[in-house]
């Protein structure tokens, strides 16, 4: 093994997110955050660790060796949290007489997966649901696609496609083709490949599972032409009633979602133009919570795929980086000089200016080479000159450009730089 | 051991936040971020999982017993977060031709220690600090204490304390009575204690270890009398100067601080009025960055005591519910109705109110019951004779009020009283 007090690293798989980077990842949880309220979700946290026995045999035989889990000092055995949707299934049960008939939950917290890194697999990254627990209703299906809608909405990708089906269509189709040895699950895994291999290799796949080449191409053909049913229907127009523009939901057939465990209306969020893939998928998973020893409670939820969102707005350059950085840079000139440096920074930061006051008294030219490293636009300077005629100078670092101002007429000449 | 598959439940020393609890968490820390971008300080995050070796050792054998450390599937020593502090060491190694000059950065994380949980003690629990790395300047001391002294009265507390000293001081002052037996260290965690039990006590405490009664007397009755160093009053003089109020920061001889590692200005936050402790503590610690094993980097910052900073604002009345709460029930009434409730819902959504669908047709009482039950304060009704005038009925719940107006007038109506 590597001496890792030699070089320092973080762990495979595991990232370290430094403030540009951590700053877009914010822009984006904010976003998505103030659309989750005004659509009247509330905020769920859960402990990072639980007890192994609860996560176990929760997500299938595979993901049990995906999970962290070890014994504590007390003998007792823990695991990281692996998704959020067990934890809140115990939240469920747990607080069942606390928590509202219609429980509507945001929850964006890190999970962890013992899985192969690889580009874009992470062993910690961050989940963000949304669900509704508790309803049937369609119009609990419509609540979460719009609320889906509006959060990319709210982050600015220019065109969103919500892609749509029903669990229940899929069944209906591939039912009678399911064998004994190759049940419904498998085949919906394949057609869930369609869009990914083609056609052809999804055949081929069927096949080599154990289904005979005609009934293998009857299968993708009755899947390709199959027309949406109007418990569907309904769920759409709700959407579009409650503000999602018609043409964005899209019905595909061939939209299966791989998981097992929905059983009603799918759905999958597309941004046209970002080609890595889907940016979330959800749907209606009624028997899951009951399934996970919680109580026997419909829902329906998306989880928002947050890297790809984040990797996406920065792809349709949605975040300025003039919104976060720092934006001024006052200077200090010597100890005499100090106090009116001070208090122009004081002053900037109390009308909302983010201000940063450089620690040295070192040479000007050094200041100004730190705020260009660091990419601030502007940098304040009150040397002795300007400090008796109580003027500051602000210098515009790109242009160079530099004016000798009033402190007061220098902040609204600044704040009206940075649209306040 | 329990059955935990029977009972569900979080582990010991782990919390659930419930939404009316992790609102007031998420309140705290958008104020504070808030004055932190102002003040310049930039986002950090780094993996929960770190490898063992880097954080075994460095904060003490005690420490060591606390890390929630394990072999992963890979052979790996791992070990979760116990602190920021030394993380942010490894990035200041790791990432040093990319960081700027003068870090400043803040991080709010979750950090795990295997301790004993006690009231206010947990096995999990969110550390937020900021720091300044690699200036020695007294300005960056000030600006530490700035920042501290708003993100605290943006957050809201009526009064601010912050109590202040120099490390340097006490040791001038305590060296000459340290013996090869009772260090300066062990004195000065002695120190600490005065305030809280006295002293009497603590000279007993002192005796305890080792030195002569009248000597440990003296110890104390020195402390008290010390007068405070330019060096301190010029950090003071700064931090007023950069719009901190001169009666807010207090100096005190005995404030000592437990930890070992600071070199310099040491200091406290106390809300007056709100008894349980100190909210806040930092100081000067120009050698553990070293001691880490990173670089030799001077540093000065803040850790927040989060909890102790939430229930604070709580006692102090800080949070009202309703800038969180949903503000608005949309009520459905049948089939028929239905898509102007849905408007309804998607007009106030796009204005900013907080809306929540209700998703079954049930009776209206049922409907009424709910909202009351969950605290949301306006209830819009939308029956046949609403629709067909196209009007919508506004009722309060607390007056049990009710207003029948257009979509239009009511939206303003809800909008005033929401203060928009």
């Amino acid at each position: 093994m590597k001496n890792n007090k030699l070089t320092p690293q973080a762990l495979k798989g595991f990232r370290d997110f430094l403030p540009e980077e951590k700053r877009k990842r914010d822009f984006v949880i904010k976003k998505i955050v103030e659309t989750f309220e005004i659509f009247g979700f509330e905020p769920l946290e859960t402990p990072t660790l639980e007890y192994a026995a609860l996560l176990l045999g929760k997500y299938g035989q595979e993901a049990d060796k995906l999970l962290y889990s070890f014994q504590d000092r007390g003998g007792r055995e823990i695991a990281l949290r692996y998704d959020q949707t067990v934890p809140t299934a115990r939240i469920l049960t747990q607080y069942q007489h606390v928590l509202p008939r219609y429980f509507r939950r945001y929850q964006i917290q890190n999970v962890f997966r013992a899985d192969n890194p690889q580009k874009g697999r992470y062993r910690e990254f961050t989940q963000c649901d949304i669900d509704i627990f508790n309803s049937e209703s369609p119009i609990s299906d419509a609540e979460i696609i719009a609320t889906t809608y509006f959060a990319f909405q709210n982050v600015g990708y220019p065109e969103i496609n919500i892609i749509i089906n029903d669990r229940q269509l899929l069944f209906s189709i591939l039912r009678p083709c399911a064998t004994s040895k190759v049940d419904v699950f498998s085949l919906i895994q394949s057609i869930d490949k369609l869009a990914k291999i083609g056609k052809d290799q999804v055949v081929a796949e069927i096949v080599q599972k154990g289904i005979k080449q005609d009934q293998a191409e009857a299968v993708i053909s009755n899947t390709l032409k199959t027309k949406i049913i109007p418990s569907l229907q309904n769920i759409i127009d709700l959407a579009t009633g409650l503000g999602v523009p018609k043409q964005s939901i899209i019905f595909d057939p061939t939209l299966a979602r791989g998981l097992d465990y929905y059983t009603g209306m799918i759905f999958e969020v597309q941004l046209p133009g970002y080609t890595v893939g889907s940016c979330g998928g959800g749907g209606r998973y009624d028997k899951l919570i009951g399934q996970l020893g919680g109580l026997d409670v419909p829902a329906v939820g998306i989880a928002f795929g947050f890297d790809r969102m984040v990797e996406a707005a920065e792809y349709f350059k949605l975040i300025s980086q003039a919104n976060f950085i720092t934006q001024i840079l006052v200077t200090v000139f010597d100890k005499n000089n100090l106090s009116t440096s001070l208090s122009a920074t004081s002053t900037l930061r109390k009308n909302g200016v983010k201000t940063e006051l450089y620690p040295a008294f070192d040479k000007l030219s050094k200041q100004l080479k730190y705020a260009d490293k660091k990419g601030i636009p502007y940098v304040v300077i009150i040397g002795p000159e300007e400090a008796e005629k109580k003027m500051i100078k602000v210098k515009e670092m790109k242009s160079g450009e530099e004016k000798t101002q009033t402190i007061e007429d220098a902040i609204g000449y600044l704040l009206s730089q940075f649209g306040f």
